[in-house]
């Protein structure tokens, strides 16, 4: 397992992507959209982890829905494993809920899931692991 | 650059830690009291990046006044660099508020600053450098 991303919500990709490319002192190595989450991303690499700056592209976006209730900021954190049907066992065994245990197709050639929030400490937290 | 650790506020260091070894599958491998900050810590590898738990051991503690007005969740974000005084530098030169400009002693045997999270995004972001 190691850390694969952090996700954090904006509202604005073109200012978030000028001020991430300062903070990081690099340039995102690109730009991708989930017509299905309604999201447009932006990811940076750091070191073996990389930062994604998530924009809502629709009001029906959980983005879009993230950002009516709380300020921009850390959406979730993504950890990768090999096999993600072993973790959801492994996970599940270990008493976590998740908000759907199918994975799903998401950004950066990834299948995904997500733990819900209220078993983990207000953290969302997503499990991915790389697309054969 | 390295993503270092993701900083979580949480109300109980206990219940949380049974909660994170669950999650992550592996136990911490550090609890650290920083007086100064009214904080004690516990620490998770994960990767080359780290989890660091936070708990406010008394009310005036920044973690304290978070919880006053969030749900736990992410506090943090800390990048680490080789030379923290000139990363300060760099990010002033980009146009980036620091919280204070002068390194303070952090957990984990580092020199740490803040930037202001309303130049970041809301994103809380820590710099952070091994002391040597």
């Amino acid at each position: 397992m190691k850390l694969e991303h952090i996700g954090i919500a904006v509202k604005s990709l073109e200012t978030s992507d000028d001020l991430f490319s300062r903070l990081l002192g690099r340039e995102n190595y690109k730009q991708e959209s989930v017509e299905r989450e309604g999201v447009k991303t932006s990811f940076y690499k750091v070191g073996e982890s990389k930062i994604e700056l998530l924009e809502a592209t629709n009001t029906e976006s959980a983005i879009s829905k993230y950002l009516d209730k709380n300020r921009e900021g850390v959406h979730h954190l993504a950890f990768s494993v090999d096999n993600i049907l072993e973790e959801i066992e492994r996970l599940q065994s270990a008493g976590f809920q998740f908000i759907s245990t199918e994975p799903k197709e998401g950004a950066d050639n990834k299948l995904v899931v997500f733990l819900h929030p209220k078993t983990t400490n207000g953290v969302l937290v997503e499990i991915c692991q790389e697309k054969n």
